[in-house]
């Protein structure tokens, strides 16, 4: 049997993520699927480097209470349910491949720029999510904004 | 709408391939698809670097004819007519993308290793064929044999 039975949607809660569930739901639907969703917050220590020793414990924990409530809207659109939502801190790719394995997900779907230059270099989240995943990914074309 | 209109799976004609195929197959099915198949030959020269001038025609002929034959058995399975199925010789990224541009193809299905290490430095077909596709690409998980 080749029909997907739980489909993992990844998104960023940009503009453009609409485009990459609109496609994940369509194929959850098709294939009788259980759609769940997940944004990862990257930990602004990531993003700073960390070599600065500062607190952002605070900002933080409104970033994370921010996104759950903007992944909750989203999610209505969809039908996703509350316990199909996942909100995780950490580096995208790896939490993405985690909860994919944990809901034994059979396929990950994710936006990708089709960029190249720097981005083929540094790698995309797409190139992230494709590399060590345990099951399919499909890469979503999204239009730049 | 987010159901495909216009499939082309790639396939190296390994025995792999049927996993990649049975998937992109059944997507097809359920979006009501037209499905296309594409193998791309990489010419004799590039593997061999091209520094040595030696005639391989003769030898690229009989590969060619040999892919068509498997190709056309392999299409066979999935009811994919002649008009269907393409040959091409070259690099395998730029003649999917060039094939994939042509078709107005919306989904490019091709099988991915998930290796890490070696593979994740020299980029793996899927790899190509995600970065500059201006398609979605679903990129297959096949266990190695």
């Amino acid at each position: 049997m080749s029909d997907f039975k739980t489909v993992l949607l990844a998104i960023d809660l940009s503009e453009e993520a609409v485009q990459v569930a609109n496609k994940a739901h369509s194929l959850a639907k098709n294939s009788g699927a259980s759609l769940h969703v997940i944004h990862v917050i990257e930990p602004l220590s990531f993003a700073y480097g960390g070599d600065i020793p500062m607190d952002f414990s605070g900002i933080q924990d409104e970033i994370q209470k921010q996104a759950k409530s903007q992944l909750s809207t989203f999610s209505a659109k969809y039908d996703i349910s509350a316990d199909c939502q996942h909100i995780v801190i950490g580096r995208p790719e790896t939490e993405i491949h985690a909860v994919a394995e944990e809901l034994n997900a059979d396929l990950v779907v994710v936006g990708s720029h089709g960029r190249h230059g720097l981005a083929l270099l540094l790698g995309s989240t797409a190139n992230g999510v494709l590399h060590g995943a345990g099951c399919d990914v499909l890469a979503v074309r999204v239009e730049d904004n």
